[in-house]
């Protein structure tokens, strides 16, 4: 999985049926620009967990995504190293 | 996914029978230039989302295409983000 | 899918059982060399759409190919977009 | 696979239920960051096997993870070649 | 596929039961080093042709790797282009 950055939301009316209810947001990750399908509720700005290819569409075969938010980095996930 | 532009057509006689049908567009995203399948009835120059990999197949699995444009994106998809 | 140029064949004696009867290709693509299984009849010099991935080795479940040539540009393939 | 160094841990109290139980790591390959799930209880700095894809999900349908640290590397792993 | 020179071995006493048994080589290709399952015996300085992602676990489910040698270029394999 990628870290990556909410940038914004995506609009897009003409679209294939599986992506019917489906949230995509741009994020950012690696320098680079995504649209992945929000599974958590992220927001604008937030750090997120990003994963790619089929394991963005688990459990949902006809949802033609190929990367999906599954997690939001704790706002303290700086904290040091204890394990 | 990734946001693409729809840059031209793709002519070629001679492919494998999985092919047949498939409308294939020639897309540049991020930097590079591919072919994906459309599935939305895209036009040159349009924005458009792609899913890549396993996902560009979906439900079609005799369709051996690793892209495929399953989104146009609006062309006021910069409106403020307000979610 | 990328486009991708024929540059020579592969020999390699010897190889996993999966292999046999493929031929193998040496393509490039986007500043990089591949090698591609040929399922079109392609010559050297020619370009070519390769595909990637899961998506090569569609209904050759033993074969380990991860690329694969499926179909042969036209060389009148840049005539005018008119879709 | 890819040689990679567990740099830290990662926090994410807001996850899919897919990854409860799954421990993340921070881990840097190739000179990027990526998270991967450990599956051999790896330590800070300790260099690592990095599988991706589906490879890093085998027998965990259920796990939406695209990265997994499936060995160790030895300390003495620079002895020569003796094969 | 690409091309890869086999580089040395690796040595990993730790690691998840799907690799016990699989003989895992250091490769270098592209420009990059990755760390793959010799399923043909290859050995150091040797040419191979190398596999990735889901392509490299055929028959192999339990096998969490993604990267394998499938062939060695034959040392002659620079002969002309006769097709």
């Amino acid at each position: 999985m990628r870290v990556g950055t909410v940038t914004g939301p995506v609009w897009a009316t003409k679209k294939i049926a599986g992506l019917t209810g489906q949230i995509l947001l741009r994020v950012s990750a690696d320098g680079k620009d995504f649209i992945a399908a929000d599974l958590v509720g992220a927001g604008q700005g937030e750090r997120v967990i990003l994963t790619f290819g089929g394991a963005a569409r688990l459990d949902r075969p006809q949802v033609p995504v190929d990367a999906a938010i599954i997690g939001i980095l704790d706002e303290t996930e700086a904290r040091p190293w204890t394990k």
